[in-house]
């Protein structure tokens, strides 16, 4: 796509794929926001005081219609939004074009190409002279790692004129990073760092870029407050494990109509999304294999009737591969070379060098066969024998369905929603510093509570006695820190 | 469409959407083969002695990639072959496209209306002048339905010269089927009755399609042999059941979106297609709640861990509505007025008249939206509450997903194949007269062994000696008919 | 324990291990009841009406609370009892005891040898001068066995003076029954023939039972009309189905208190009894392989998930080894000899010879420790390496634990009060002959729904337009002969 | 019993029921260790160094099977123990007897009076003038409560005169305890002050222990270093979680051959033991409804498609009740009045005053049937209906079964046998003091490794480029310590 802002009638900038779908993007909002109940509630609770009146807020995380439902959320309580999409497969045409349109700035459609990706992330942090946003809403990390890029490359060409050199990596998308870099530079040698002089604060959705933050925080580099969503227990507990349980399959179903029943399935990594990807898999009726490097991990996969093993024990009779590990180089390509005819490879845990791309798409004489988009059929010459790629390598569940459902989502946005609230309400009070925070314990109980009745559930209230007895206030925390749920 | 048939460069005719879709199909069966086994064995096993030279076979069977692997074997078994659907959306429009380019004379598309639908039927019936098929594979009964009232319409004509009245029906669907009838019999008052002459069989792939044919038999209207595949052991107890645990999660997911775990499931029947529908709600995190007239479906369904109470009782909890019961007006409008806002009510059983379309289409008042195709929202003038109804009341594995997956078809298929190859060889021979039959066990066990070596599995041996003891041959056939699995 | 037939007070003779047990056993009788909901409801149903005044009958059927409550239902609806155990480690002491107290003749102790098995069996059957029963309830078919073999070994004598020779046959337990037979012959060489002139019918129990009994029917020996009470589907698709899955872990824990988690079990064949089987092991976290003959079984297994090898695939690995196919031979010493150390060995399925007891037992230097009753741990001199054999290799979940709970028996057990009240009314009608008979669906349909209501069920009921177009009565019966379930 | 202590030949002192049972025993626990992979690598890694040569441990823990393997190995590394059991009911007689004839002093046999097991306890902790023991293994906390309630008396009698006065509490437990304590004041009124001098510290084996443990760390008054060993993963993820889930089905089977499924189950919270109860029932065929107070556990419950409700929703449809909660007064009398007859009632998470055992024996009328031991029958008066209580409201698992198996016991003893070298290793130098602590990560994770070849798993290896890409260690600690498995 040629890469120009577009503007709505409004004023309110954007790039999306087809604005004619808006329409039906907001049929599915509609739908999405009855299985929302937590961020409805907040709309409810909050709306009226318009706590975010002011704040600029920029997102970078999926572009779908949950996301919709939680943009319309933050401009419901007063917030201005800018946003782009977290993943170059993610965004749900439909959503992006209806949010374009009535509430926010987007820049982010399904397919982008690495330098369409980073072109969008700029778009949503740049928020014009006055500097950038007040708050992120990151997946990832990268919006935050695009600013800390920045205000590093900035502080080094303050000190020595020295530009950031994009030949001196060998990533190819940290290479169209540097450059963007590099080529903001010069026309504005501040930008990041002023940005970086008006954050409030982040709030991370996920382990990878929850990793980022924790490692940042470790080195003295992390520049401004940041919450760790992604381990609050109503996210890690429910989206990465509950969530991945629903989309794995959905993913597997919608790009391949592979039967599950009967199939070997290897999961590499048994956290909470290879525990949700384990069960759904062992559930349809695969037989499941899990990889693992925590013992403890193993022994658990072990108790549920999984067995535990290399991949290299497993390749010539798993017929699905899922890596979920939040590493890099799992499945190599000569681990790809040993498999079955049409073994079926895919990532749901994190980018896509989980899987060996790079080494697929150079190996000598290598065939691709696109058989639908998300959906390839790479052959080998020596074999001739071919196996299924989904996503690219790139996330399966988002790149083959539509992600994760509303109502897990609703679980974890709200969460992203009281996390923004807290950042913005302590703004300027030092509560928080350059450091990574988790929600305390009442909030986490509070977005279960909201979720609770829409499922038809009903509580049991601690007696007073009751509550002395154990000495847990009758209105909770009803866990110590260290519970594990 | 306009209801022309056109014709490939080799002179077949076809009707199909988009003849572009044609390699995207290909691709299709190319990876649906590696998953179909049983079908490639039969190719392997019968293909060079070319069994069906001469054998004219008419399908009436959704026009998936897997019914297009079916019909490539029939194909590669010598037999000309004419496809129309079961199903006004089961076809998918890729598969069509491929056949009707390379193997048969396909008449078939998503979407078709009724008055479209039947014109498909009448299609892949005809021929030409010599008559009709000389076999049928049919699903659900339509094509064999259409020879049958064809024959009494003309027996009755040439009687009384009266002709079909459609007025006499309130069935809108019958109304076209007895139209057609009555337009066919002016030109030719003999079409379907040497149709009938030429029959040497049909062979029926589901349960309600076997309903009618041993209605017919008792009445001893049945006009030529039948086998009934669907109780096959490998066709019931697999496709039905794991089938559908495939693919109801499926359609619900590709519809809606919605997560199903923590919702109320209600599943109208526990036969086999109830029992894979509950299951895998059940897996998927939903409660599920069973209806049932059967004690004893109703005792396995409790045994299971799901409650068992009627429709009404559910109605003010439960989230999603399954009907499977192959029965009529099981979820009636005033149920459906009932239901919790954005309840989801689909049918994976039968005919659309397991749910009240009709009522629900002239409820004065009622506002339908289409989110998308196959999933409309109606909404209830009263309540304001909507209904989500998927696949406007029909199977909605096969209208609002690609129905079952390759494997399992592939057991089903593998029946349909050997059961054509039985009525052809026997032709003439007395052997099959106009009654229901079905397979021997050890074609029934021949079907199953053909899918182990996929799956891994290696089978244990009889020893003579064991073999002895227990009175049953070292090569089968392992269980007395009246055993259930 | 001598061989003495005691006598209550009241006269009526017994053999029991401790007369001081009956109030527990009243105990658990009442407990029980409450469980049994198809019994009671028969007592309240015929109990008035005395429909078996007059009738003599003989139970050969593990002597258990459950097996009580059966006997109780048969005398409250008039009948006079004799009782044997079916098995030798199967009676319930306490059960014994109170039945023998209160309501009828009982010969069954835990632990009986084999000479006190056929001892007790003869006295079952022995209802003195008038000839033996009218109607037999049959576990296994010995009772019917002991019959058929002594009227065969009459006609024998009679015709030629010749005795039974027990030196014939290498089977010892058969070399028993032939001893008994002799030795009645001399006293009254027509016991077993005017034992065969009084009988009106047997109803059996299980799998192997029905075998010899079609067995005798095909080859024309069946000395008197049958019912196959195993193939009710409310039998069959429940006591071997659901009964296993309760009773196998039950009967591993109480004998070895061993871990099933994170254990590979093997269970050999996956009809009823070993889906059962499977179901608990995969569910309480075994990895569970199967072994069948059945390609269409075996399929069934895959489907689910479990893996399908031969038995010596399996031996390296598996923890736990349980037989459930009605053969023979199943595993023998030299696989015991190749397995894990502490692996436990143990049969559900048929009779000891499941397990190669007689290898184990004349294996040179093999050492045998009791580590309780029921549990053996058997070394071999070569490895050191000891297995855990359950129940010497008999009904693991008779010996080791209490066998299958009372709701699940109630279903049996009410197929067995109505196969009974069949042939006693049919006495002299001609409508049962010397054949083998499957109680009709309809009063299959009833035992279920006799057990509804205790689970809290609320059946829907058809309407009489449902009813016509499916041509299904509403009162059922719902489903045809061929319908599997 | 009379409380007489008595002596090996030896001349070790000791309690039990019946020493007979000794060989018996000997025999389990040969069993037991090839189950606890973890508690003999501990015997191999630590035994030649005899790192607690000259400790003495008491320990304050089910005297079971497992126990004895973990008291075997606590000798095997030098130490000198003497041993208790925490419940009155939990003892297995043939494990007291063989650890008291070869290994330990034991005091303790099934079947305790109150009175007689808080003698116990007193003799478990008189190691004779020299004072107490060096370390303590506590279960629920009871020896350490003795200890510092012991010495809260002694300083009230050093300051005042004041005696305890047992009068003052109406707990009928606590009475006891102060009377002990009171009774030897008299004699000794510096004994468990000196005791507290000796201590090095506790390791503390589960939750309710470890909830008063952090109690006294919040108001101060802890009197020696304590390690949490319920918080490790290792133990509460898996003795906790499977360890219930094996253990409750194993107690309801023997106490009441109960069947399970088709039953109505109610957990009464869902913490670790909840969900490994309600994973049971659910996979049992139950349906489950599950009360709590927390929301996120709540949550939780739903996604797994259990039922949330109050007790009193559930009253009238639940046919077995578990209390799980941790909490006292979750089911009062009037709760049972209300319940189906022959309901089940049963505890497996606390004392036995999460049932109302106090307000049922004291029920006007009611009347008591025991129909087996630790299997009681309650009948109301007015209402004739009848309820049955496990284990007098104790600890089900244990008081009607054996407790937990062996294998997952290996991983929480194993964690014991590393706390309590831990303790003994730093004795003296200031690394703990009195205050609660838990094992580091990396020690978790040993724990679990030594489990995992016992499973046959094979774990995956780190390489140093995805070590240093995840910023974690080649051989561990995998994960941070808020990490929630």
């Amino acid at each position: 796509m040629s890469l120009l802002v577009e503007k709505t009638a409004s004023g309110r900038e954007y790039k999306v794929k087809d604005m004619t779908q808006a329409d039906f993007g907001r049929l599915e909002i509609e739908l999405a926001e009855v299985e929302m109940p937590g961020l409805m509630a907040c709309r409810t609770e909050y709306g009226a005081a318009q706590p975010f009146k002011g704040a600029r807020i920029t997102g970078s995380l999926h572009m779908t219609i949950q996301t919709a439902v939680l943009i319309e959320t933050l401009t419901a309580l007063g917030a201005e939004v800018r946003w782009c999409s977290c993943n170059i497969f993610s965004t749900q045409d439909h959503a992006a074009a209806v949010i374009a349109r009535d509430s926010a700035a987007v820049f982010a459609w399904k397919g982008e190409t690495l330098q369409e990706y980073w072109w969008c992330t700029e778009r949503s942090l740049d928020w014009g002279p006055g500097g950038g946003p007040d708050l992120i809403v990151d997946d990832g990390g990268d919006a935050t790692m695009l600013i800390h890029e920045g205000v590093k490359a900035e502080a080094e060409y303050a000190k020595s004129g020295a530009l950031p050199d994009p030949s001196t990596t060998d990533n190819p998308e940290f290479q169209i990073v540097l450059t963007i870099i590099r080529d903001g530079l010069k026309s504005n040698p501040t930008k990041y760092t002023k940005m970086k002089d008006r954050m409030v604060g982040v709030s991370e959705e996920t382990t990878t870029g929850v990793k980022r933050l924790y490692q940042m925080q470790i080195s003295g580099s992390l520049l401004f407050p940041a919450i760790n969503v992604n381990d609050s227990v109503t996210k890690s507990k429910f989206d990465n494990l509950y969530g991945c349980r629903h989309s794995l399959p959905d993913g597997l179903m919608r790009a391949t109509d592979v039967m599950i029943a009967g199939k070997v399935a290897l999961v590499a990594g048994y956290g909470d999304v290879g525990k949700g990807c384990a069960m759904s898999l062992k559930q349809a009726g695969a037989r499941v294999i899990v990889t693992e490097i925590d013992p403890i991990c193993a022994l658990q996969a072990l108790m549920e009737g999984l067995q535990v093993l290399t991949l290299e024990d497993a390749l010539p009779e798993a017929d699905i591969f899922v890596t979920t590990t939040g590493n890099k180089d799992i499945i190599m390509v000569d681990h790809m070379r040993k498999m079955k005819n049409n073994a079926i490879v895919c990532n749901i845990g994190h980018f896509d060098n989980e899987i060996d791309m790079l080494g697929l798409e150079t190996y000598p004489g290598v065939k691709r066969t696109t058989i639908k988009p998300q959906t390839d059929r790479w052959v080998f010459p020596d074999t001739k024998s071919g196996i299924i790629i989904l996503a690219e390598g790139r996330l399966m569940n988002l790149g083959c369905a539509t992600g994760h459902p509303s109502f897990v989502m609703s679980c974890s946005f709200t969460n992203q929603v009281i996390a923004q609230l807290e950042l913005w309400k302590e703004k300027g009070t030092g509560k928080y510093v350059n450091q990574v925070y988790i929600l305390p314990k009442h909030l986490d109980e509070k977005v279960a509570a909201l979720h609770l009745g829409k499922l038809g559930a009903r509580l049991t209230k601690l007696s007073k006695d009751q509550s002395d007895y154990i000495s847990i206030p009758i209105e909770g925390p009803y866990k110590p820190a260290h519970y594990r749920y």
